[in-house]
């Protein structure tokens, strides 16, 4: 038997702010079936992931591509992998069998072909629907999780800044900060994100960053006496007027630094005297380097997600060709927590 | 009994590059007794330091002004603080005798008054130059001990690149990297001094940076595996281009940023998708964090200097009159290594 597979592929790279005119939906013939003893599994593909690191990968030079397994280059007309889940339609592993719901890294598309060695797990939903398995208890939550816990070392009662709060990993780190008891603000990029992030998900402030022309001061009126960690998810400006707001011994987990992802131009250039005499600590991180606190992180999140102290916040588009669409959205701000796109039904 | 005390000042505010006539020589008699009870210390100076950071205390405005004890602002045509060596004229303090040499906060001067609570503590020479106390056995070489060892966690066989290497710090991080079996590179502002480091001080390979155009192929060449540990003592370009020679997992002391300080607009500008994708750490320290290894420190280079294993590095001029010039000299990169001056014999 035979399966048309549609997956989305970009034409060229791409180096600047992501257009749909980038992406191309191809479509190919992939046979239900696998030679006896490939050790491969076919996976239909179910939700996926939409990342803004992704644009990097896309870019015809990214430094990215040199220094992490996470991130080689995406080649134009290929199949695009991300993180995903999705259910077995044939296997010549041991391991899997039909029909078992696994996550791993799948693609952009409605069918994967995993090789020996890809990365392919079997899920146990634990009652929740499967999107969770892509973003709050996927990577995303594990970003959040392992950065503000492990790199940002928060205690009780310190103050936090978090910027994208509204996005995927964003709007977890402020949800994991209030848990333990932190104050934290969040900026985003509208009126009804703020609105959210103070209404539904217990920040204690939030700003609409597009409204304020002078960052340094919109971050002393919310903190007068200073930030204790900053999780960066944007970079340039913001991470400057940060710097200049943090406490002594302030700690800025750089997760991410999406405004930079779209312009090579546009950097923070921080004041590194402040750096200095506030003894400040500014720690880039990959989720990735974090799997060995995976079941820690699962647990945690799982329990308070079921008594209700952590909500999820998700923002799903249906089917393969929505993928660009969806991407896109990232860049400029459309999505309201985590982007994935459903590709089928279970 | 009474002495005429020279002290230096500055006339104004500095903010930029200082120049002798930012300088005033003044001079105040000092009566050489003391209130009974007074708890006061005369301490006569006889060595005291000349550092870089004092023209972040000289600014209108320092932003480090707010952030450190250690950094108050410098009021113009008052005494100026410094770490010091001197022998005590006078005491009311029942911790000290006359003739006994102490250490601590003098300062620009001949004679410095301690109030109670005062920065001052007995000095055992332990065969040692005065000068040593003040530079290398003093708050440079905890700052580079402290740094490299702390903050760093240098491993055997680390590539280790210093800027500034010629310099009081420099000189030693680079010394200490080697004496744990690092691979080390310096640079510094002259051919004299490059010799110097790789000809006296051992340093693997060492690089006049006035004479490269372009750092980051630069640094490429010196380490084209890249760079585990960025020992940074002066900031803005040279820092951006470790950056992205750096490693996965390199960490970066940001100990000074000497080539901002003359100039507010100079700033590095990091790639921060290579601090992400490198897990890179940029941590700003103080030595002065550092107190509770000083005895550490202390007995570990003491035992060095003494086997011959590390070698100092002083630059000494004699008077309170040379001092705006050997302060001067820092940002000119005159100096080769620790600057003192000497302000009277034992
Ligand atoms: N280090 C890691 O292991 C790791 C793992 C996952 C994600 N990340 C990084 O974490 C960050 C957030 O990722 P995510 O998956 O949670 O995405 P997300 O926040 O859900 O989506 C991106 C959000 O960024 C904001 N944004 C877009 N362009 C911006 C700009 N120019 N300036 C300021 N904000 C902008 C938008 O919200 P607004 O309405 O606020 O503008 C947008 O909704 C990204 O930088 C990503 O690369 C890192
Ligand atoms: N964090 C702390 O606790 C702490 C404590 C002490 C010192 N520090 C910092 O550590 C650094 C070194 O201090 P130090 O006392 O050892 O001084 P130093 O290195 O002995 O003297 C300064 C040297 O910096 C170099 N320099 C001057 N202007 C420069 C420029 N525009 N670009 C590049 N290099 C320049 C010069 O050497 P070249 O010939 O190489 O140009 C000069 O000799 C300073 O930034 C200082 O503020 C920090």
């Amino acid at each position: 038997m035979e399966v048309i597979n549609r997956y989305v592929t970009i034409k060229t790279h791409v180096d600047g702010a992501p257009e749909e005119s980038d992406f191309e939906l191809k479509a190919s013939a992939v046979a239900l079936s696998l030679e006896p003893g490939s050790n491969e599994v076919i996976v239909k593909n179910l939700c996926v992931s939409i990342d803004p690191y992704q644009l990097n990968r896309m870019k015809s030079y990214s430094s990215s591509q040199k220094s992490s397994d996470f991130a080689v280059g995406i080649i134009p007309g290929e199949a695009i992998d991300t993180y995903g889940v999705g259910k077995v339609v044939i296997s010549e592993n041991s391991e899997f069998e039909k029909d078992d719901i696994v996550a791993g890294l799948l693609n952009w598309g409605e069918y994967t072909v995993i090789k020996p060695g890809g990365m392919l797990n079997k899920l146990n939903p634990m009652g929740f629907p499967l999107s969770y398995h892509v973003g709050i208890l996927g990577f995303s939550g594990l970003t959040a999780y392992a950065g503000f816990f492990e790199v940002c070392k928060p205690k009780r009662g310190e103050k936090v800044f978090v910027s994208a709060a509204s996005g995927s990993v964003g709007n977890l780190v402020g949800q994991y900060a209030k848990l333990i008891g932190c104050y934290v603000v969040g900026c985003a990029g509208s009126k009804d994100k703020v609105a959210l992030l103070k209404e539904k998900l217990g920040f204690d402030e939030a700003f609409n960053y597009k409204e304020e022309t002078d960052l340094k001061s919109t971050l002393k009126r919310y903190f007068p006496d200073g930030i204790d960690i900053y999780f960066d998810n944007v970079g340039a400006e913001m991470q400057e007027a940060a710097i200049v707001n943090m406490k002594i011994h302030g700690r800025i987990a750089v997760c991410g630094v999406i405004s930079e992802y779209t312009d090579a131009g546009k950097r923070a250039a921080p004041s590194m005297i402040e750096v200095i005499y506030k003894r400040i600590k500014i720690q880039g991180f990959l989720a990735g380097d974090y799997l060995n606190i995976f079941t820690d992180f699962l647990s945690t999140t799982r329990d308070h997600l079921r008594t209700g102290k952590i909500k999820p916040l998700e923002d799903i588009s249906d089917g393969v060709e929505s993928i660009p669409c969806a991407f896109i959205s990232l860049y400029r701000g459309q999505n309201i927590g985590k982007k994935i796109v459903k590709i089928a039904e279970e």
